[in-house]
């Protein structure tokens, strides 16, 4: 099955999914969408994101490809329905951002329904949601995890890594466990951080409000992440929790480690220097 | 004295002193540099970004008004001497990030030198320094807190607020001491944060390499003030320790309340969407 001959099915037309229609868009020989509000299907429809939008049924006994671009925890609790309306031979697949859960759900498909499955991951996004904030570019250079799941087989993923390409990124074969723990590092605990440290501004200027009136650059891109939409990231969260907890061991070291250091100027200085090699180093 | 008729020395030559001696271009007499290293003294000079460029006791000598932008502990320990060469009248004043330090070897200028003294700190910057990185449009548009001391005269803060809105910025002026509690929150306390999450991924990658090579936007902009320049930025937390610290006591304490809330999905919801609502009326 190749990617020019296959029904996509999308259901989620939010920023992740909308964007994925977009940037799939004649290189399949169909497109279709599920979307939770009507003014969303609407939209996709009169956008031309998608050739028709349908219900999630219709599209798992439509497509050839079914891709899950909901909230995890969505996702989890969509994939033994959507698989048992699926045709043998078709595909099932996501863009959840944490894996474990997902792999374990789309294991349980039964094997004798005949529908292959595998996860996947584009690591890309905004802070904003929505259809009105999709991007036919959003995955372009970006790294794209792909999960594969004990009904994975070697055509769907296959299709899995066309479709990777189509959209311009780079597919990246990972275990759902050390997926779920590499994002808990450089994903969910940002997302944390940003959070508290508003939540640590708040109440500074609650004491003083000039705090909040000095914010600059510094504080916006530090603090970017706490204006993600919260129903994704709370699954996500609550989906990886013992990855974001081991995350924060960590961190919480490091910085209870950089507060001791305040005491050793040549020790603070060191830490910092080797930080900022590290950063500088990281984005070229 | 207006600014149209002041000779200005700037003293250091890199982002915060070079932008602000390209900000000042044709709206002083006379602008007159001082720089560390030769080669950036003779940069300055080619590129027009001053007059002339000369020794610190020159510039002491000649100029009307000195603006020290240099690392906070050099500031501080440049401030006696540099008085002590200024003619009566003259103003000086600094580009600081921490202010009480400044504020309090500004105070111990003699009164007799009849020279006037007043804090500064434009609220703006780049992870980048150096006068390659700087940058005439720095100040546009950004707070820049003025913080009066034993020594500021009325003519010294008039004037310091004619350069304020010279360069494009708006002048706040503050005590010492609320400046350095806010910023260590809005300022210090991100840099901190970002440095740590770069450990963080250091030591995360060091177990699992994939961890690096998974990190997004999200991460990109969470950790970039981890690039900061590691000179300023060791001098701005140690000479404000005692903001540092209880800027990390509050958000010590609301991060553990997060780890707290994964336990509550409830409550969790309501502590992301509380950060989400008020990072998202922040910057608009």
């Amino acid at each position: 099955m190749r990617l020019s001959e296959t029904t996509v099915a999308v259901v989620g037309l939010g920023l992740m999914g909308g964007s994925l229609a977009m940037a799939l868009r004649g290189q399949c020989a169909r497109l279709l969408g599920v979307a939770r509000s009507g003014a969303t299907a609407r939209a996709a429809l009169k956008a031309g994101v998608v050739d028709a939008v349908c219900s999630l049924e219709g599209a798992a006994r439509e497509a050839d490809l079914v891709v899950l671009a909901t909230p995890v925890r969505h996702i989890v609790a969509t994939i033994p329905g959507t698989a048992a309306l699926m045709r043998p031979g078709s595909v099932l697949m996501d863009l959840g951002s944490t894996k474990v859960r997902v792999v374990e759900a789309m294991n349980s498909i039964p094997q004798e329904s005949g529908v292959a499955a595998i996860g996947g991951h584009p690591m890309c996004g905004k802070e904003v949601g929505g259809l009105e904030s999709a991007d036919a570019t959003l995955f372009r250079g970006a790294t794209f995890v792909l999960t594969p799941t004990l009904r994975t087989t070697d055509e769907a993923l296959r299709l899995a890594r066309e479709l990777v390409a189509a959209v311009g990124a780079r597919a990246v074969v990972l275990e759902a466990a050390q997926h779920d723990r590499a994002v808990a590092v450089i994903s969910h605990l940002p997302y944390l951080l940003a959070s508290a440290l508003v939540q640590t501004e708040a109440q500074a200027s609650e004491c003083d409000p000039i705090t909040g009136r000095l914010a600059a650059s510094g504080y916006r891109d530090t603090s970017r992440l706490a204006a993600s939409q919260t129903e994704m990231m709370l699954d996500i969260l609550l989906t990886n929790r013992q990855g974001v907890e081991e995350a924060l061991d960590m961190f919480e070291a490091q910085l209870g480690r950089a507060r001791a250091l305040l005491a050793d100027p040549e020790g603070l200085k060191e830490w910092m220097i080797d930080a900022q090699k590290r950063r500088r180093g990281m984005f070229q």
